[in-house]
């Protein structure tokens, strides 16, 4: 399908704005969502004279991960393309992988007599754990034909990539975790589960011997755990199929890394919503396509925090008319999975969509919630379509067949 | 699909209950369908506040038969998984298939001077072939490597299984039927249409000389003619792909018979709905989910009685308080296809579906009926999703991806 939407693009000059409301869909408490509790004008007006719907994440019954939540929405299906944990916990860490990268989460580690006596040292803090980190980082910074690059994480926590000179064949991070998941064990050999991952199960190896060399005098962290090693995939670029040049407006790195990997451009950015559009504001000249990125309903969702919730909402809706005014040619709202915040976490549960564009019925949902929403002209739709009808709708999408 | 989900599957103490009313949707009669006739006051109110919808049991236009149907509601797509004609014929003559099964469907028939007579024995009553069937089997126990059992049907049908010592290879069962579907003809030789059905055919043969050498002083059921030979398909069970101990309450022995195909538990149980609601009660503590299939919807249906089959969703909403005193955590009301009593026959219309579990949003359909269903939360969708929802809203599948 994708190769279809490829051979379809045309370029113009219109402007396409997606924001993403992180965890946007919610559920009900004394039987209002979030969404239907909070008091948002502006959404609702624009709901009422846009296209609206729900899309389906992944599938039916899927609770997506940011990752897979994000890819939907950028127009690649989730299922095609996995991205591994090393490599979302580096983005998370502000990483900025390449396509030759192999990225692994790592434990500091207590080891004693060949037995792993503690899995996380201790639970050691980050300033001390970033002090081994940058020692380990300045002693290693090679390991055979791989760059090694250390990035400090949150207590005993960090990532190491491996940076090859070129990209890797398909499942050449097929090794093995070496945590082995309980205390009194030995640890784990990273094994390579094919032909393929040799490279970087021999890199592996001789990085936790050298670690292990330098940090051997340590009383508590003195060994590494490696976990969820994986490759960064080789996703074809946002530009090359959907021929939209596209800059990626998020506050959190783990954000703008999903976003690099598809090649969008993805500067830093500091501050809420407001810094934001403001930021979209001062380069819209220069782009197609705007991926802005609201975090914290998300999070206030994750915490079980409703009113948390709702009051971002109406925060958000506060700005809707400053975006309003930029007058993209396509403006869709939207989220990347549901966070209902009597679950405390990410659910299955299709996610509000509005689309708004000069080519819409409207008329059909009375306000921006789920249920409204259901009522839309888009009806229940996977979320691997909005890309497509964004372009339909920017006129960026030429008749397929005669 | 199935993989993934498999891999996102955990376990917990939850209850999942599936109750099928069999060719549970309709179509108008003078303005109304049997759903929107009957009298359902519980059922009403639980649609009130649950996920509803419709399930499309295979795709739009398909009228499924029995085995799709259910496959799909088990979150098995049935047109990955096709249950051959001779296996659907064993079940309901209540035989109970194993994995090494091969299933027949045969006719008693008429054979004279090489030459089919009369393809159904003069339609020979019950009675009689029964005499036949059993003096069969008193004589013919095993074929070469396979042991032979016989089972009488109604009038001149009955099924043979080849029990095989090992499960067979796909494809072992392609053999062509015998019955040239016209009399004044010599029955076919069952050839193998590939290398592995080698064996099935050969023992069909040797089959045939059997009966007929038994059979031959018989004045009108003097042969048998061989339909739909099919193997049962190794399907992985329902506990390996969705971890769920699951028992299946039907009295009838084709509904019981296609649970057993993906290894669900099939006691037989007998009266109507009121003792199957109390065999779940009484089996609660010890399984995770519950197929409870209620038949009589479909029979009346395909006799076309409105009123009759209307009546019996009456019937089932008087039982329905008994049902939620039980306490599932996760309760789905919806049938295997649509019968509706205008037609006669199952339909491609899709189901009315019920999902009731804590995290749902509710309150968009006002009764149970295939046109409130439309305005539910859950849309048209495929019948494979249901299992996944089911799982979902048993708090039973992990995120997918970080």
């Amino acid at each position: 399908m994708q190769e279809i939407i490829k051979s379809l693009v045309q370029k113009n000059n219109t402007k396409i704005v997606m924001i993403v409301l992180d965890g946007l869909g919610g559920l009900p408490l004394d039987g209002r969502t979030e969404l239907e509790t909070a008091r948002i004008p502006n959404l609702d007006a624009l709901a009422k004279t846009s296209a609206t719907g729900l899309h389906v994440p992944v599938a039916y019954g899927i609770t997506p991960g940011s990752g897979p939540g994000h890819l939907g929405i950028f127009g690649y299906d989730p299922l095609e393309w996995q991205i591994g944990r090393g490599v979302l916990e580096a983005l998370g860490l502000g990483v900025e992988l390449k396509s030759t990268d192999v990225a692994v989460r790592c434990n500091y580690a207590t080891i004693q007599e060949g037995l792993i006596k503690d899995r996380r040292a201790g639970r050691i803090p980050t300033e001390k754990a970033r002090k081994l980190t940058e020692r380990l980082q300045k002693e290693i910074k090679q390991i055979d034909e791989a760059e090694i690059i250390f990035t400090q994480g949150v207590d005993y926590r960090f990532a190491v990539v491996f940076r090859f000179p070129e990209p890797l064949e398909e499942g050449s991070a097929e090794v093995n975790d070496t945590d082995p998941q309980k205390t009194g064990k030995p640890p784990l050999k990273p094994v390579p589960a094919n032909h393929q991952s040799d490279r970087v199960a021999r890199i592996a190896e001789k990085l936790v011997e050298r670690v292990r060399e330098i940090l051997r005098d340590e009383e508590v962290a003195n060994f590494i755990l490696m976990r969820g090693i994986a490759q960064v995939p080789l996703i074809p670029t946002f530009e090359e199929v959907f021929g939209l040049k596209s800059l990626a407006i998020a506050i959190y790195p783990m954000y703008r890394g999903l976003a690099r990997l598809i090649g969008m451009e993805t500067p830093p950015v500091n501050g809420d919503i407001k810094e934001e559009i403001e930021f979209m504001k001062d380069n819209l000249e220069d782009y197609d396509f705007f991926f802005v990125h609201v975090k914290k309903m998300d999070s206030y969702g994750e915490d079980g925090d409703f009113k948390g919730k709702a009051g971002k909402f109406e925060e958000f809706d506060s700005f809707l008319p400053g975006i309003l005014e930029l007058n993209p040619d396509v403006l869709i709202i939207t989220g990347d999975h549901s966070t209902p915040s009597v679950m405390k976490s990410h659910s299955w549960h299709p996610v509000p969509v509005i689309l708004n564009s000069p080519y819409v019925f409207g008329g059909l949902s009375q306000a921006f919630t789920e249920r409204e929403c259901l009522r839309g002209e888009l009806g229940i739709f996977p979320a691997i379509r909005i890309l497509p009808l964004a372009l339909a709708n920017a006129g960026r999408l030429k008749k397929f067949g005669a």
